[in-house]
C-alpha cells in the first residue's frame, strides 16, 4: 500500500509496520521464547505460521529496522535475527496487548504463563524485560548510550 | 480466517481482533476526536478511510464488543458507536503505539499533538483518559461497578 495517502500520525506509522495478524506474534516468540533462527520460529509457532508468512514478516521487520539479521556465511538457512533498540521498545506495546488479551478474551490458562504474568505485573516490570533483552541482544558498546 | 488453527494466546486473541491496519485509528478517532457517528468518522479521517473499510471495520468492533451500535430510527445513517468497558481498556494499547511510533517513526510533529502528549505521560494519565471515557460512554449504572 502507497503510504503517501496515509497520515504521519504516529499511531498510523506504528500500524503501517506492525498492523497485521502476524508481526507481534513473532516478535512475541523472540522476546519471551528467545526465539532467533528462522527454523526455530516456525516450528516453534503455536499459530502454524507458514513459512512464507514468516520469511515476509522477518523481513518486513527487518527493512523497519525492529531486527537485524545476520548472515551465516556457512549455512544459508542458519541467519540469526535480533532485536534492535527500537524492537526491544515494542515491549510496552506487545505487553499491554497482552494485558488486555488477557481481560477480554477467553484465553487458554495453560497457554498464556509468562505472557499473562507480564501483563498482569505494574510496568516496572516491562522495564526489567527490556533491559535483559537489551543484554541479549544489543552490541555491547550501545547499552547505557 | 478460520481460528481453529491458531492458538489462545491472549496477544493471538488480540491481533485475530485488532491486527489490521484500520482497527486502531477508527478507534483513535472515537477516543481522541469523540467522533461517535459514521460519516464523522469518514469525513474526518486523515487516513482517507474508504466507506467499506470503515463499515467491515465497525461491525468487526461492535462484534467483538468493544463498540456498541445505537440505531436512530428516524435517520438510518444515524447510528451513533460507543465504547464498551472493554473498548475503554485498549486505551493503554492505542497510548503505548502511539509513544512507539512518535519515538521510532518519522511523525509530522503538527499531527501528533494530543496522541503524542499522550504518548509521553507516564500511565497516570492513561487511567484518567479512560476514566472521562468512561463517563461520556458507559451507562450510568456500569461505572464504578
Amino acid at each position: 500500500m502507497a503510504t503517501t495517502d496515509r497520515s504521519r500520525c504516529p499511531i498510523n506509522l506504528a500500524v503501517e509496520i506492525l498492523g497485521d495478524r502476524w508481526s507481534l506474534l513473532v516478535l512475541r516468540d523472540i522476546i519471551f521464547a528467545d526465539r532467533r533462527h528462522f527454523r526455530e520460529l516456525l516450528r516453534g509457532s503455536e499459530e502454524h505460521i507458514t513459512s512464507s508468512i514468516l520469511a515476509d514478516r522477518l523481513e518486513r521487520l527487518t527493512t523497519a529496522g525492529i531486527l537485524t539479521r545476520e548472515d551465516d556465511p556457512t549455512h544459508r538457512q542458519k541467519a540469526r535475527y535480533t532485536l534492535t533498540e527500537k524492537g526491544v521498545e515494542l515491549v510496552p506495546v506487545v505487553a499491554t496487548v497482552a494485558q488486555w488479551g488477557t481481560a477480554h478474551c477467553p484465553a487458554d490458562p495453560e497457554k498464556t504463563d509468562v505472557v499473562a504474568e507480564l501483563a498482569y505485573e505494574p510496568p516496572a516490570t516491562w522495564t526489567h524485560l527490556m533491559d535483559t533483552l537489551r543484554s541479549q541482544h544489543l552490541p555491547r558498546e550501545t547499552i547505557g548510550s
